[in-house]
């Protein structure tokens, strides 16, 4: 079958299509044909080695497909890697049934940062009606879906961020109440401004460096924030326990890769989410539709931060 | 009216008994006759200048009362200060009414230290059915009722730390399933351990320093640690957000001064706990009922850390 293999870590370069063989399913997998399989930015990382997670070579990037088993059913799954392929295998017990009114794009995009954005507004910040919620990186995969899950839950007033105006203007028309430039010098008081001269209630922060640390300067008594990536590649400043004491504020990290196991919970947010987009009320945003041949131009893009919405390869083109 | 007034900074030499001027409600107060005054660690620092926030001498020590109004309510309420003293202002609507059921030396428990490890349990931490809750000095005011209230709330597993083995003895007796010396090198290890070799789902923590840091080191994925107090007065190492983020763990501060605004959860919280002190479900331990005249013994018991349970001064012996 044809696949993306990487047999080196680097740049876009490595990232080649190669024919390798098809993998073969375990005690309680399945084989699946890949319609579509998620481009995130871990796997421009992985690709340079430089995720959370190290990597053993030769691997096919990817941990998100959708597509058919064998017998006819349509199952979307998150993987710990080879979806960057015509076939893969998937784990029964993990794999969720997708509705038909959710479209191949949309069944990837509620995977990786469908659970991500649900996971952050529904456990880690417990976002509660009323409450201020700043979404960086808002028009990003899970920023887009973060802002319609907070509105969902009732958010009060939902900040975006985002590096653009076009993106800000994106991330308003998603239904964020106010948009900032993360670039801004003081961005503590253009959140605070952004939330009628009041410090916020939640962050989602992926960015890192001075923006993590300008956001849990905002953080209101019983604030929380949550730091679930660095796509900035700069450390955060370290926290000072003694500092969320004296504010009785809250720093929580979430990585996907911990929930993985908790396969009743994640079932039961992939359900919600499906429910929400059949229902019109949850929009994922298609961000590129890519054969897997131009799988370098869609990690430029995602790289380069070009992009808005949700990427796919297709694996067949 | 005999009250104790601090007219200068230092060690228990300048905590004294004097005469002073009865103080006069104000719009929304009232005026009650002190029955019972808590007497909290924090009094301790704010003798010596070393509290989170700092006082304006002269100053009254005492933040938490009991006693009536001149029209016989019986209240408990918490103070900014003035509590060492026969009479005290206590704000109307954030005073709670105090049951029958309810001793002085309860009544006044129930306030700093039952309010904060009510919000501890309940909001900082949401404890769960089945989570392994470490509570650390666990003999203490706040955590003898942390203890029982982790246990009511329907904790799988509490593993309570305290310095000697009496007090170890005392909090297994509150019904803590597991009773570590938190002076042991790998107090990591020794946690887990506890806990039948797994790591922990939540942690109380008010010691600071390497109590801290290795309780912090103990916690599971999705485990959350409460930082509310530094009693030890070291510093704990600060946290790297992406160190939560690759464990997807939390860490949060708590102070009760940030809680006072919100007197519906407090009265709330005070009328759930008064309830199961009348049902016999809480247990308030009465750790020594000293007359006004012996603040300073009282204050280096606290200081020496020899006291388990909840201290009171008289006010009218």
């Amino acid at each position: 079958m044809r696949a993306v293999q990487i047999t080196e870590f680097g740049g876009p370069e490595v990232v080649a299509v190669r024919d390798v063989p098809e993998p073969r399913p375990g005690a309680g997998q399945v084989l699946i044909d890949v319609a579509r399989c998620g481009v995130n930015f871990a796997d421009t990382l992985l690709r340079e080695n430089a995720y959370l997670a190290s990597a053993t070579l030769p691997v096919i990037p990817g941990i998100e497909v959708v597509g058919r088993t064998a017998d006819g059913r349509r199952l979307a799954a998150m993987i710990p890697n080879g979806g960057y392929a015509e076939k893969a295998v998937i784990a029964e017990d993990a794999a969720f049934p997708v509705p038909d009114g959710v479209d191949d794009v949309a069944a990837v995009a509620l995977l990786a940062q469908g659970l991500t954005a649900w996971w952050l507004v529904d456990h880690t910040t417990r976002v509660r009606p009323g409450d201020s919620v700043v979404v960086h990186a808002a028009a990003g995969g899970v920023g887009s879906l973060a802002v319609q899950l907070a509105k969902l839950r009732g958010a009060g007033r939902v900040i975006a961020t985002a590096s653009t105006p076009e993106k800000r203007e994106f991330a308003l028309s998603l239904g964020a109440d106010a948009a900032v430039d993360p670039a801004t010098e003081d961005l503590t008081g253009a959140l605070c401004a952004a939330n009628g001269g009041e410090p916020v209630d939640v962050v989602l922060e992926m960015t890192g460096g001075r923006v993590t640390d300008q956001s849990i300067a905002a953080l209101a008594p019983f604030g929380r924030l949550a730091f679930y990536g660095m796509a900035g590649r700069i450390e955060p400043e370290r926290v000072s326990p003694r500092e969320l004491q004296r504010r009785s504020i809250t720093v929580s990290g979430f990585w996907l890769m911990n929930a993985l196991t908790r396969a009743e919970t994640l079932v039961k947010a992939y359900t919600e989410m499906s429910a929400q987009v059949t229902a019109g009320e949850l929009r994922v945003v298609h961000g590129g539709d890519h054969p897997m041949s131009e799988v370098r131009r869609a990690h430029d893009d995602l790289s380069g931060r070009r992009t808005i919405g949700k990427l796919v390869l297709d694996p067949h083109r």
